[in-house]
């Protein structure tokens, strides 16, 4: 059977190893395995939303309100927005797709950085449309905006704090870049870290508010899947202007998160103590990785989420790296296939941490 | 801002409406409220799911494993296939979505019954494909032989049992059927009822295993949606020849499903005492809805399905009578918008389908 060309070009997202495999491929005992590989949250998720879950197990025979309005209600309000600002995805992957699909196509172009995550790629390549890449490890607003003059993209995606690197640029620059972008551009900015980031550096905050308000061709993405500690419940937010959310509404499929999701996100919002304590819990275990990165003598770039990214020595091969470790039951992700020789280390718990240091130290 | 051309032709799916939203337009308190309107399961979910989905609720920080090794392998047990024949969808919507975006485009054209699942033609606008529909209001194979042969489409949809109607074919004309299609279009055999289907009429049943076996250009599509009680998950699968499974894994986003739905869905197969007795309960509660039609003089729809289709006379318009019904709490289903003065009602609880006849028959 003949599929559509574009198919041929089309690569699998390769996730971070889940601790079922390598109790599958490794004959390793799951209590023995870590995995810092996913930028999962270490201190699991708020006891007010385990609780809240618990409560409507009975329903998942249910439908979702698919209507939303509880959670787009908390959203708005979190955020100082209109409901109508608002559209929720499964996972803020989800809302990638639907912006993708609802701008671009075979003919056109994407602009991102040269190493940034990897899905907005994934979903440029399911229109076919081209991948635009800048040279730099960080994003460099001046590269981006001589390649949006140059090849005019119909969407530039901006990840701030970038992921897999962790680094974040500042708000002012990026919204001295936006304001030079044509209206007819579409620009997002994914923050899916930027709880982590406002509160290690308050010049780093890009309020979706302050975006939407002056740009009406922007669109921020947030997500539960990291400081809310949401993961596994796939739940993420998109806020634009309302012209915006109003034509990816149509490309949303009914019930795109599950009734369960629906209550653990709403019942987040309102636990920003958990919040709270799992960044600054997250920045005091990462002085621990600085000190390593120290004591061993290897890179370690300045980290705004809860993950770390270590360039590792020429002599010393990030995929070999990470593949010792694996076999100690330690998940990493090796970063060789972005095109750099590091590994990014998800910032656990202090045990996790501290197993990661011993095991670390005798490969590295 | 522009968007792709496509969009224009875009509309959103209209969802049934939840009991939140009756709650707000109405005012009238969820007590009060019956939703008889998403074929959901009356009998919830099996008490077996519930116990291990609340086991695994201060799991929700991390995703679930991708592989789906579990699920996938207890799917493929189920069905007597491997497992390189089952992809994992957010519902089999998203099945839906993955085989459209993988063999259809704008210059495609996809062939489906004159009423039928929604879905199919919202996803087939995505891509800006052509839809063609039969004439009949059941699915009349011969018609779609004559349109195949005509139209050449490159994907051909046929939702047996069928949603909204609940009538379903020989699984034999089927098979005929499927047999003078060319390998390169692909059958779509949508089974989201099937579990009630065999069940009342062995002759309807559709084994995916023989259609698989048979045909490398046929996907069936099944959920735990309906007969497994899990509407509220979003888990669904297709099942098809392994090259076909494997082009369709290029466009599933990682982690598609959440951690609780994998467990629920694996654990759901499990229980097939709490599916047998769901559908048991169906049967016996819809010989009141026929019982009830004969008494209104109104035509019911003979349904392989949890959901019954009166069909109203003309002196009455089902849009009318579902709104009527809406303000007094019942939600059913106006099926105007496919063409027919007919409302669907969910097979309820005996409580539920009693009041669906104390307040119907005030209104018919």
């Amino acid at each position: 059977m003949k599929f559509n060309a574009k198919m041929q070009d089309i690569k699998n997202y390769e996730a971070g190893k889940p601790i079922e495999l390598v109790v599958r491929e490794f004959g390793i005992e799951p209590k023995d395995i870590i995995k810092l590989a996913s930028n999962e949250n270490p201190n699991g998720c708020s006891l007010k939303v385990q609780e809240a879950v618990s409560k409507i197990i009975s329903k998942m025979a249910l439908y979702p309100d698919d209507s939303m309005l509880g959670l787009k209600k908390a959203l708005s309000k979190r955020f100082d927005v209109e409901d109508d600002n608002v559209i929720i995805g499964s996972g803020s992957d989800q809302v990638i797709e639907f912006l993708i699909h609802a701008k671009a196509n075979s003919n056109s172009k994407i602009l991102m950085n040269s190493i940034t995550f990897a899905m907005y790629e994934i979903y440029a390549k399911h229109v076919g449309a081209q991948i635009l890449r800048t040279s730099s490890q960080e994003h460099d607003l001046e590269e981006f905006y001589k390649l949006y003059l140059e090849e005019k993209p119909s969407i530039i995606f901006i990840c701030t704090p970038n992921n897999p690197t962790g680094d974040a640029i500042e708000a002012v620059k990026l919204f001295e870049f936006v304001k030079k972008i044509d209206s007819d551009t579409l620009v997002v900015v994914d923050g899916a870290y930027m709880e982590y980031a406002l509160a290690k550096d308050a010049s780093k905050e890009v309020k979706p508010k302050d975006l939407i308000n002056q740009f009406d061709n922007v669109i921020y993405l947030g997500t539960f899947s990291k400081a809310y500690g949401l993961g596994g419940m796939r739940v993420g937010y998109g806020i634009a202007d309302a012209k915006i959310i109003k034509e990816l509404y149509k490309l949303r499929p009914p019930f795109n998160i599950t009734t369960l999701s629906l209550e653990a996100a709403t019942v987040a919002l309102e636990d920003e103590e958990f919040v709270n304590k799992s960044v600054v819990d997250n920045f005091n275990e990462m002085k621990r990785y600085e000190e390593f990165a120290k004591e061993q003598k290897i890179d370690i770039i300045n980290s705004y989420t809860n993950f770390v990214t270590l360039c590792l020595n020429s002599s010393q091969k990030s995929s070999k790296v990470a593949d010792l470790l694996l076999r100690k039951g330690m998940i990493v992700r090796d970063l060789s296939g972005y095109g750099i020789n590091a590994i990014r280390v998800t910032v656990g718990t202090k045990e996790q941490n501290s197993r990661f240091f011993e095991l670390a130290s005798k490969i590295l």
